[in-house]
């Protein structure tokens, strides 16, 4: 008996749905699951066509990274997950993805301003984007210094408020208190990163929104008094 | 027996037209569909993905926003839509999306210049942009004033001639004589925002539609002597 | 005995591929298919949406635009088909739509340059652009003029050489010898209106493709040494 | 009994991936499959709609484009793909496409900087663009001398960290050891090619990805101690 299959199954179905949602072009992206209670993930195994995967395909590994189930190699980004369950226990699933608005923010190197409420209803305030790695970082443990980049340009803000960010140069990471929530929010992203583009298309100057409105729209959807969605699944919820 | 089936199913298939169409990624977006009858009006239920719903999920609710027959909670966005209905008895839906490219005009608070005939033969001008909400306003009950400001910002235009308006720094809403014309009218509006904005990334002075293009199209679609479509569904309704 | 249902199930085909390519949002865009044995032609009727055609509802018409055979009015762009029969009975397909990279180009009111061989394949030089039309032609009779214009801006090219053009502030209309042709340069041409506009945003200053690739691009595939496609379909027909 | 039936097979599964995966309208497009010891390849047929293609219709050629089996005439590309299979005897496929945002840049006759990992990921440094091409040059073998552009472009860096080319004013090509992966790269060049617009649209003066990135990229999926994907299929093979 495979003691972590509903967590591969769990974590195969949040795969699944990225080249679902257009997000994903060929092999270029990953999500795993977080079982909390054990402390280990599923990820996506590295280079496997999504249309091959299977359940039983999907590593399972701890948060120093070590493999407990599983045959196939991880995704050559797994130490970046393993870092962030690490350091956010609460959290319950990572997603990486190539998605080509979000990507040409990070390629950019800008964080993306908040102009609206589809931002706002996602993420308390600007996307941000991480530094470009030094050069003696890279030459280092790469995929673990990517995830310390994450945690160093998310210090000061609560990462259940914001729950995505812009690797310099790289793409986007999302997260949230489940897997299905980090999915979600690659989503968003990308459809966020679409909107301001075209917003500073159509008006270069546009400035960010205005803190009232951020807020309302942030606090209805994920405050203690939250009032989106059917109150057993969201008003508990912080996170998405 | 539920005597507000036929009214749910209606506001259900125009409901399930918004991820058919690519106006609706996620839960972010709402259409309702109003009994002129009986003056009430089903809606999307909040936070529900839209491949979930059934008919009976579909809250109704009266024009100040009173539940007269459902048990999901309503759309966030509910009173905006009940304070349209109370204004306006002789419109039959309601939509909002968050669609990208009307949400970048939104967001870069412009209203979108009538250019050409894809334009005009939805509406008779610019698509109007609220002004941003003040702090009050939106400190108040935030939702209601959004119809609010939907309402002042129509003022001195039919509401029959011009279906569709930008809520400034949020996005679209639409509506029409009947729910499925509030749905073309949103799936209209994308389609022309994208074609205005590269309008102006291919000449960026290019200048209004002349008003007498404007109003021949207008017309020949929506005005009295209208020779579009089929005689009996078209020239005797002005709103499409 | 219907003696119109295979030019109108014809017909039909043509109108369908336009949704199903992407170039037709709701109701806005007809194609029509012409007998040059009989002179008549079948066309969309105006206002159906696509999936509601069925073969025997698309009128048949005469080049002076009487109605032959068929019940429901005819598209009201109607007449600009009828008027390029008249002048040029040697093609057999007229299509109209609003799609959206080339409707950008029409609303910008510019000739689409030449700037790669994906348009020296289907058209000998710049894609024109017609003048925006005078009140009192509006005035008149509109879809009349609309062909009109079409004639005039063609003056001075063969219209198998350049089998589109840009109608100022409205949109595309596309020919061909046959009806399947008239849709693939409807295809075509939207995806040449596209990389063009992305051609200048790379490069604002990229100049026309220089005459000698535009005529090999050009001959290669429809001159009289043609030697693009099967030796039985393609050297023979230089529309395509 | 028809030996190349197994080649033919594969080069059409890489052709219908074509449309499948949105790089190609109509017909504007092309895939070979080499078969390194007999050294012929299957190539599709001109001009026949990529739906209607049947494995046998695929001509067999050498590599002096001399037909060695099959019926149909070959595509007008074909000169171009048996040039590249002389000088390079160690690819396996080879893909031509008119994908539009690929397309753009070769019509601004750009080279397409690397700017992120997604760049990195498939090549080694820029993409780079061939010269126009001179008149004497197209006055003769066209496609032979499309060929000879790519081999003179690509001189001075390895086939196999550099599989992709924009030819001027024409389009993208691109090869790999196996034609499975020529197609995985032209599908990679379109996304490339759309975030390189978007990131020169966030931030025109974005700099190039430095050295120390785009090496670590590249080495971790196609370098001798690479990493990525699983150990059977990839680290023994560059050029993906």
């Amino acid at each position: 008996m495979n003691p972590y299959l509903e967590l591969q199954s769990r974590a195969l179905a949040c795969n699944l749905r990225l080249p679902a949602s257009g997000l994903v072009t060929g092999t270029f992206g990953n999500a795993s699951a977080f079982d909390r209670q054990r402390g280990v993930f599923a990820i996506k195994p590295s280079g496997v066509p999504f249309s091959d995967l299977k359940a039983e395909d999907l590593p399972v590994l701890d948060v120093t990274g070590k493999v407990v189930y599983g045959g196939l190699r991880p995704s050559s980004d797994m130490p970046t997950h393993a870092l962030l369950y690490e350091a956010w226990p609460d959290i319950g699933g990572v997603v990486h993805t190539h998605s080509p608005y979000a990507v040409a923010w990070a390629q950019a190197m800008r964080p993306i301003p908040v102009f609206g409420t589809t931002h706002a209803d996602h993420c308390d305030g600007d996307i941000p984007c991480t530094a470009p790695m030094a050069d003696d970082r890279i030459a280092g443990n790469y995929e673990v210094e990517t995830g310390r980049q994450i945690l160093d340009t998310l210090a000061g803000v609560s990462h259940l408020d914001v729950t995505m960010v812009l690797v310099a140069c790289h793409g986007p990471f999302t997260w949230g208190t489940t897997p299905e929530k980090a999915v979600d929010n690659s989503i968003a992203l990308e459809l966020i990163a679409q909107m301001a583009l075209h917003t500073l298309q159509i008006a270069p100057q546009t400035p960010r929104l205005k803190e009232s409105l951020l807020k309302k729209h942030f606090e209805r959807k994920h405050g203690p008094d939250a009032y989106y969605g059917q109150a057993s699944s969201t008003s508990k919820d912080p996170s998405r």
